[in-house]
């Protein structure tokens, strides 16, 4: 009898010979030899991780591949932002190549979304591309960033700009480590959850009206039923359009606006990614009720739902004389999925009714973005 | 009538949608416009070129885009292997993105092997992947570097080991880019030439014994049709395996032996790499007959082609006290096709008959390697 089979999720990322499975449940770490030693193609890992993840997972981790014969390597890198960077790449593939690894060797990926996103673009460019597989700890890892293959480092030109397409072999989302995030972190990753049910699931979005209390004071089944419904929902989304040459634009929900917000707040901790998605996913719904797309209650409601919850909502106490209508402006122009100049957003005829918008008039942007700013400093 | 058309080849890489054209031909640089607008996305393109080709080529190049309204700017780097670094590459990205570029932006590699390496690698790694496409000089970049899609960098470690598999959208192999290179040079190009022979063409080596001179000595029906042949030849090989898991290995030939040679001799410009490629290849052909695979016969006739068109075929006055046995099985046991430090090679039973061998004594190739350091010191 396995003793974690019952409370135990799988799931596929079905692209073709780049399929993997995702295992959601509880004690994943502790046991995660008996799911990854099987598809091994050689005999050494290297597990990178950071300076707050590793004290608390990394042994536990190690050591349930005790007495497996295996070849392990560890690289602990820091735990902020800024390790997303080509500095911190560049030490990172020395030290890994310091290990003599071959084409056979697969790096894991044990943090959150900084440890994934260095991680998974070292695999794709080491050797031309090796296995990896990610370990996310953090729930924005486990629901967003550690499923669809997205890679990739930050630049002093934004977020993200240097990157690959790199499919990890297994994700482990282990919701036994949730246990150990900050509240704030944990939020954070609930709004890319709640994002889920805005995009396309109004059912969803229903789920989490109901369940949000249980799942942030820690109910585990409430938290993996989560993690499975917003895999599922990437997943499926991912599988469509596995390099975003349309509908997986849509994952982009609050992203262009929040971006933008994170840009301009400087990275420092005062506006974690999560938080400029909550706050981006009101501005894209509220476009839409300004365009005349989408019902005003529907945009109170998804306010109303962050709000609630403990999510910032809105700029409120963070913008400053600094901020302007023009260069965050600038920030969405350079948006990856920018073309041109022109803006690219995701806007909405309901909740659960998400779209491309390709053909937004500037100055309908620029309205809302004066309004954002002239209600953040009330 | 197009004055160009009787001189002009056309060959499909057959990718499924990663598939491209390469054409080779007379003046395709100072025409490039009409082959490269039609194919582009956006109306941006960054030429990357170095400073030896573009005092050269440059002009000619973007004359032919003159009154067509794009946006083009140029990147120049130095014309030395030592570009092919994380330092450079980091430069190369930090300009491009200067530029304000986007997805639809199309980066455009004028130049030899290292300048398609490493534009190829930055165009699959900014915003995750955009167009480029190859304009290469050298007959070594026409005939193996610019078709198939290998990308990347050295470091400190080895070359090549950081890279990606790009595809380009286009290749233009301009014959009259040969004219301008220095004969020893064309030479080492010509190495890879004769290779294709080498692996699995009988008759295209016999050609090559006859119109060696007459490609040399600057015959532009030899040099279409042998830069032809070549790309038929990789282009035929590359889309039965495009990410190297099997018969892509062949055209490794000479090459484990020749990167440890280069290495040894540290790219210095002692050293070429297509000279490290002709004795890699006589090393190869040597090895198998010692182990009874090919006659001997065969390996001389190799040895004496490259010998008489003026190519390097042996370490003679290069290896000095420093070069030992060990310090090349050691290179070649780094080699990224080697896997637990287990050597593969690609051998030959006759010219023409090459075949991947995984299971070569570590003994043998020991002393082969004794035998041409000793013959080399004669």
């Amino acid at each position: 009898m396995n003793p974690f089979a019952d409370s135990m999720e799988k799931l596929t990322v079905d692209l073709g010979d780049r399929s993997y499975p995702i295992l959601i449940g509880d004690n994943l770490i502790r046991t995660a030899a008996r799911h990854i030693h099987p598809i091994l193609t050689g005999n050494k890992i290297v597990v990178v991780s950071d300076e707050n993840v590793a004290p608390l997972w990394l042994e536990p981790f190690l050591g349930s591949f005790e007495g497996q014969g295996l070849s392990i390597e560890t690289v602990i890198l820091p735990a902020t932002e800024s390790t997303k960077s080509i500095a911190h790449l560049q030490r990172l593939i020395t030290e890994i190549l310091d290990f003599s690894i071959d084409r056979k060797t697969t790096l894991i990926a044990l943090g959150g979304g900084v440890i994934g996103d260095i991680t998974g673009f070292a695999a794709a460019i080491l050797l031309r591309g090796i296995d990896f597989i990610q370990v996310p700890t953090t729930l924005l890892a486990q629901v967003d960033s550690s499923v669809g293959g997205k890679t990739g480092i930050n630049t002093s030109h934004g977020k993200n700009l240097v990157g690959a397409f790199h499919q990890p072999k297994l994700v482990l989302a282990d919701t036994a480590a949730l246990s150990t995030l900050a509240k704030r972190e944990l939020l954070a990753g609930y709004a890319e959850v709640v994002k889920y049910g805005l995009i396309d699931d109004f059912e969803f979005f229903e789920w989490c009206e109901t369940n949000a209390r249980a799942l942030i004071d820690g109910d585990k089944s409430a938290r993996r039923y989560a993690v499975l419904k917003s895999c599922q929902a990437k997943a499926r989304i991912v599988t469509a359009d596995e390099r975003e040459t349309g509908q997986r634009a849509l994952l982009n929900l609050g992203h262009t606006f929040g971006h933008a917000f994170e840009a301009e707040a400087g990275y420092d901790g005062r506006l974690l990614h999560g938080e400029a998605v909550s706050v981006g996913c009101v501005q894209a719904f509220e476009l839409s009720t300004r365009l005349g797309l989408c019902a005003s209650q529907d945009t109170i409601r998804v306010q109303k739902h962050f709000s609630q919850v403990g999510l910032r909502a809105s700029l409120l106490g963070l913008v400053n004389i600094n901020w302007t209508v023009e260069k965050l402006i600038g920030h969405m122009q350079k948006d990856k999925k920018s073309e041109d100049g022109k803006i690219n957003l995701i806007l909405a005829r309901g909740i659960g009714k998400s779209f491309v918008a390709n053909d937004v008039a500037l100055a309908e942007i620029e309205t809302l973005l004066r309004k954002a700013l002239a209600d953040a400093q009330i």
